[in-house]
């Protein structure tokens, strides 16, 4: 368990980082020169993947933007803009939205995006000036995942300052949103995490007391894991020391539900703590399918060009990840979580989780 | 405020008629007689709009179902199958899903599925045959929407029979899954129920307090509003007497998210009590877009073909649905909730959601 930032001090650090910026730009305008800020580039060739830290890493080239040139001054312009309505949202204690950013734009005279591709690459341009996720100024994804277990939680959202909530208080599972995300960590019996890709799966999970049998938080992550869940994974792990396993379909995506969970993906290259490059895939492997003789479908044309895909991936260049992708296309079939109904409704628990929790 | 059947009195209430199913069968049997059973007719000529309840029904026509046929015989011992499994659900106090059902199918030696499709379709005949949905006896949708706002609910679920949860405790909304579905609704202090498309509107809404300012409960309904949702709002309206208030995108696709919470669906025209017909749309109508001069997107084809299927919908025959489809036909344009950011943050709640909630 490391020593950990809290969150009322990242706060205030995001702000002194956004408001240093602005004095920079004025001191600047000051010394009679054009404002300009050097960043990091994320050009495709300046994305490497780094082994040491098993993630996807910028590598040194930079970019200087300066208000000097003409071709600059619209983006510099835009980032400085959006560095102020952050700025803005972390005073008011206030949260966004991508989209919000957008449409809150096209509500002024002085600054324009011709598309919300346009706004939300200057955002990203503020997270890498920042080396900081977008979270940490207040712009979060619509909310979909949840969770479940015990773990105590104490809110810094505005109106539940202070605030204690045990997670096990609703048993549909609570939703991460920006309270959960902003709070802190309190208090936890469990001894690991498991993340389960379906929301049906979590909630049979949460019925076979799941969260009891394996001393467990329970993640659902509705698919790829959106940035606030991953992040909240890597303060599981960093800040109360839990090993996380993750649980997903057998199919191409399941496998990448958990890499990017493990390493991350390109496009967030720029950014650390939102991986968890100790947390294991536990499941459904491919080749689960063939020893619990699973209920099948087979691999689409659309499966197999991904698994080539992943075959080629530097995040799967482990053995274990290539024969797992080998296996998928010499068996050319896939089975989802809930094909162990098969075997009755609490196999899973009774049976297959045991034996991978104490395996993997 | 209608005298309503409690939780505990409808599960005894539909593992009674399951039981009775199984009786009639073992007394048709003891009889020498092949076992039948009559149904509701669901298919297309049988469905008809009431516009008393302002919703499809099911016409008189019927079926018979009888094992002496030899084409009755596998969908007869497939519902008889469903029956016992769903009995065993209610039994053991567990839920399940539509796709476990599938699976679990698979792992039976005397019954089969050829494919998803089938069983949903027999699941779909035990809600004709009990005229209950089948949240009823215990199959869920994956969840997805989510609930916040003083509202204190007891749970029926095992392991938590009789703990109480105000749903203010959690401020990212909690999960409307399977506990609360069947919990019963205690108390509140709201005077309505705003309902919500989309996250990022819901997570703006919870923020700016407009649970307080509205005194409202605040649901979040992830695009079309899943059945455990509807059938949620069904008995807020009708148990604690809440007027339904619902805000969507300005778009065919929200337009119909209103009204199917409103009038229900043709393929649930076997149901009751998912349906809330005076619930009410407040927009983003039509004239909205006009009217607060949002930022807009042109329609595309598909929202044209749509809005034109909708204006042939019998739901949609009243002048003021008329209009508002007309309206975006017209203009030829779309506006998202999150549009009203151009004005700020908090013109949704300052301006917007007053004008609408006092003339609507």
């Amino acid at each position: 368990m490391s020593k950990h930032e809290t969150i009322a001090k990242k706060r205030a650090r995001t702000i002194k980082d956004l408001k240093s910026f602005g004095e920079q730009i004025y001191s600047q305008i000051d010394d009679r020169q054009f404002p300009s800020l050097v960043l990091q580039s994320r050009s495709i060739d300046n994305i490497v993947y780094d082994p040491k830290t098993r993630q996807y890493v910028l590598g040194n080239r930079k970019i200087n933007r300066n208000a000097r040139n003409i071709r600059h001054l619209r983006p510099f312009a835009q980032l400085v803009w959006t560095a102020w309505f952050s700025k803005e949202l972390l005073r008011m204690r206030k949260t966004s939205t991508l989209r919000e950013v957008y449409y809150s734009a096209r509500g002024q005279r002085d600054i324009e995006f011709k598309d919300q591709d346009e706004s939300d690459n200057i955002i990203t341009d503020l997270e890498t000036m920042l080396t900081a996720p977008r979270e940490d100024f207040h712009l979060f994804s619509e909310e979909r995942s949840a969770i479940f277990g015990d773990l105590t939680v104490e809110y810094t959202v505005p109106g539940y300052e202070g605030n204690r909530l045990n997670l096990t208080s609703h048993p549909d599972g609570v939703m991460i949103g920006p309270a959960v995300t902003s709070s802190e960590l309190i208090e936890t019996s469990a001894d690991i995490v498991l993340v389960i890709e379906k929301g049906a799966m979590f909630t049979r999970l949460v019925e076979e007391k799941a969260h009891q049998k394996f001393n467990a938080l329970l993640i659902h992550t509705a698919g790829q894991a959106p940035r606030s869940a991953r992040s909240l994974l890597y303060r599981l792990n960093k800040e109360m020391g839990l090993p996380i396993y993750i649980f997903t379909d057998g199919d191409p995506w399941g496998v990448h539900i958990a890499m990017v969970i493990i390493s991350g993906s390109a496009n967030a290259a720029h950014l650390r703590d939102l991986t968890t490059p100790d947390a294991k895939w536990i499941g459904l492997w491919a080749s689960d399918i063939i020893k619990y003789r699973l209920p099948t479908e087979n691999l689409t044309d659309l499966d197999v060009k991904r698994i080539k895909e992943l075959q080629r991936d530097p995040r799967y260049e482990d053995e274990f990840w290539q024969n797992e992708l080998k296996t998928f296309l010499n068996t050319k079939k896939k089975a989802e979580q809930e094909a162990f109904s098969r075997y009755g409704l609490t196999y899973i628990t009774d049976k297959y989780l045991p034996d991978k929790l104490t395996t993997t």
